[in-house]
């Protein structure tokens, strides 16, 4: 269990990668990069899903459904953005399997079932919603259109990490048209804006709002807006984008619309996306040496009871006390389990949880039932207490609040200790080495020294953060004049 | 609008694809055979899901998430279940594209980058699953496996019709693991169960459910049971499965438990499903002629609200009270939309909605507010009437209620009065052509008479429905002797 994790400060990355294995998260499958994500986590990805499509659904949108395979051609259509994912593509190229003849019972691509154009295995869907809106608008009444799917993307990645970068993964995706430029610009925005309040209030997950520079772009965006949380181990991790696109698709598919004058326009558009890479973000943020934290929003099993007896009649007893406890839990909209199983001890079940990240832990014996009270373990603090079972559901649903803002409040105090501005390129690099997190420092604007220094550091523009405040300063690198501020970090 | 749509009685096929489009359910897509699933179809779609994702969980069952992929090897371990989807799959052969040389601007398969072992995209997901299971299970601890995946899936079919047959559609796919035989029967019964409670209660569509005859059952699969609907036009509709798959699986992908006695068994599976095809058994079952009628349960919008007015005074004054109603509409859970928009007229939306299917319409204006009335019309019966606006959302409520009973009943009795029983060749063939429907009619049990009617008649065994009653009688096309009556029929 919990005590036999690697430790964080031993080695990060591999505590990582046992965590997500043994909290039942996901694991590898036998498709190269491409994960099965087990019951337990993927109950938590659904109270993500369900959280943002309601965001989504009240802003406006509405969810639709785009094909899986993109025709070659219209993957093409739009050169930058086809430059960007080319590299990392999974094609269709047959549609049939035959009997292998030299092979008894084995199968083997019918040669003759070759398709007249190749099928990308959709890496992001703006190629296809595109050439579908083409037919869709006409005129500004048909706008805006604002659209997202919830659907599986493949990015044919070479080094993959559960959660983090695996070759399938799922994500949402919104695609929206408009009518001007301000209006794409303001839902782009928007978009941001609903995915940093997801992030923190949600989540738990404290997000710095910015900008990307040039080379961080999605390919195919005019401006790219992104949150950046800050990891455990001191690096940056990307947790959602929302893309100006500009007329970029507009023009690479000729969606043009009747404006209200009667002139021509292109339409403007925008996309957006979070993945389950936000599982990852959630794992890094609140997990500690025992395993996995769970912000009470997001925990499957919010409350967990664990019955202790000895022989049948405590048994009953016990189990009794403990149901009552579950109906009134229940009663308040809390989600609670009842571990009622005869084949495990109490002690192997309180690892079990502790692993998995279960807020509270109740544990009931007959001396608790004798004194009306239980023993309450929080997991995000790991203190233990006795509690009255008199008015328990209220106290319980105010600690789950309580563990909530705990966890936001603490993950927010690393991130604020984890900023350190930088005025030299001397104390760049050593604050990088001995510190980690996010360093502020002046930047000239140039894709040069960007390069440079993420060849020197391996230390990237995370984001120039929005409303960031001017000031007049000289790029850290090549001395030149700098009227702002970005964030630098190395980064998943 | 309704009346531009070609009648049924006219061309029924031509109606169905008339209506999906018009209707802003789906669209063909620019990929050969896959769909663009519209906002409208899919917030209907959005319905089902969530009803049968409640249905499962309460059940037992959790979701989770496997891979898109499944490796050539492990797709063809079950040789039956291989040899029955080999011929209509998509194969993933290569992961890059390259810049092409001759072509300026264009992309092309890197010929570099083919994978070592193909992938087949899922057309189901029993052989990754399997290959998974054999992982989670080493004892009788570790069962049942209860899970679900709601998944896309793609079966290259050459003859695709929107919704009832597309190269890729969505469904869902149930996979369980059992320690014993009967487990497993009993949650193959249970599933068809819980999918005919659904289509009846939820969907407004009577069901009968049965077992495949041999040749009509899923690939690898020991008993197929099935939820069998009959549509308008008097052919049946498959709109769902569940498989008992009893050991093969387990034995192609080696998955053995130690039983409560120490030994070594393989484990028992099943399977089950539904898919978006259930939007054509939707479609088919309750609409008409005007277009597409909804059951008030899966209504994106149960009620619709359209203002009648003439100038700004009046305006002001009809969209007051039309607030009003929907305020105590949405009060006592019912979904409404005010179509407040002054760019169309009454008459436009009124189409509009009926074509939509819209379950229940409310007109307003002045003399309706006089009255202290409003102008209410039923989509299932195409009935008008007055009523007060008084109690008018516990009104509504029942009604909605009453719709959606007289749209089972109305199903029902139709079914009902489809259902023939004949006692010759000649009478079945005559049935066939001239009133369709089920023919219920005695069958040697053999797969070659089986045959020969379907290749006289195009009629197939669709089911023999459970708890059929046991009666002699001869084989009406062998004369051979048969102990129980069958139901065939023309299917989608």
């Amino acid at each position: 269990m919990g005590r036999n994790l690697t430790k964080r400060s031993e080695d990060y990355s591999k505590w990582y990668n046992e965590l997500v294995v043994r909290a039942d998260l996901a694991e590898n499958s036998a498709v190269r990069g491409c994960m099965v994500i087990k019951p337990y986590g993927f109950a938590i990805w659904e109270h993500m899903q369900t959280e943002l499509d309601k965001m989504f659904k009240d802003s406006g949108h509405s969810n639709a459904y785009f094909p899986l395979f993109v025709p070659k051609s219209l993957f093409e259509a739009e050169e930058k953005n086809a430059e960007g994912f080319a590299k990392e593509c999974a094609i269709v190229t047959h549609y049939r399997l035959e009997n292998d003849p030299e092979n008894q019972g084995k199968l083997r691509v019918d040669a003759n079932a070759k398709l007249e154009e190749e099928l990308i295995v959709r890496p992001t869907s703006e190629a296809i919603i595109w050439n579908t809106y083409k037919n869709w608008i006409q005129s500004y009444r048909d706008l805006p259109i604002l659209l997202n799917q919830w659907a599986n993307v493949v990015r044919w990645e070479m080094r993959t990490r559960l959660f983090l970068r695996t070759a399938e993964f799922l994500w949402q995706e919104g695609h929206t048209a408009h009518a001007t430029k301000n209006e794409a610009i303001a839902e782009t925005k928007q978009m941001n804006e609903i995915y940093a309040r997801f992030a923190e209030n949600f989540m738990g997950i404290p997000v710095i709002q910015g900008t990307k520079s040039e080379s961080e772009r999605f390919a195919g965006a005019v401006e790219t807006y992104c949150i950046e949380a800050l990891m455990q181990d001191g690096k940056a991790l990307q947790a959602g984008t929302a893309h100006f696109l500009g007329q970029n698709f507009a023009k690479a598919f000729d969606v043009k619309f009747a404006n209200k004058e009667g002139g021509l326009d292109y339409v403007w558009a925008t996309s957006w996306g979070v993945s389950t890479r936000l599982m990852g973000a959630l794992i890094m943020t609140h997990s500690d040496d025992q395993g996995l934290v769970l912000p009470p929003n997001l925990a499957p099993h919010q409350v967990v009871i664990v019955p202790i007896y000895k022989g049948d009649e405590q048994r009953q007893q016990v189990l009794k006390s403990a149901r009552e406890i579950k109906e009134q839990l229940q009663d308040v909209g809390i989600r609670v389990k009842l571990d009622d199983r005869d084949t495990h001890t109490p002690g192997f079940k309180f690892n079990d949880y502790e692993l998995k990240g279960v807020p509270i832990r109740l544990g009931i014996g007959p001396k608790d039932i004798e004194k009306g009270s239980v023993e309450l373990a929080r997991r995000d603090n790991l203190t233990k207490s006795f509690v009255s079972q008199e008015a328990i559901a209220s106290h319980i649903k105010n600690l789950l609040e309580e563990i909530q803002q705990n966890l936001f409040d603490r993950a927010l105090s690393f991130r604020e200790e984890h900023i350190t501005e930088v005025d030299s390129f001397e104390d760049f690099k050593k604050t990088l080495k001995d510190k980690g997190g996010f360093v502020s420092a002046h930047w000239d604007g140039t894709q040069e020294t960007e390069n440079r220094i993420k060849q020197e550091t391996k230390a990237t523009i995370r984001c120039i953060p929005i409303d960031n405040p001017s000031e007049n300063g000289k790029c850290i690198y090549s001395g030149n004049p700098s009227n702002q501020r970005v964030l630098f970090a190395k980064a998943y």
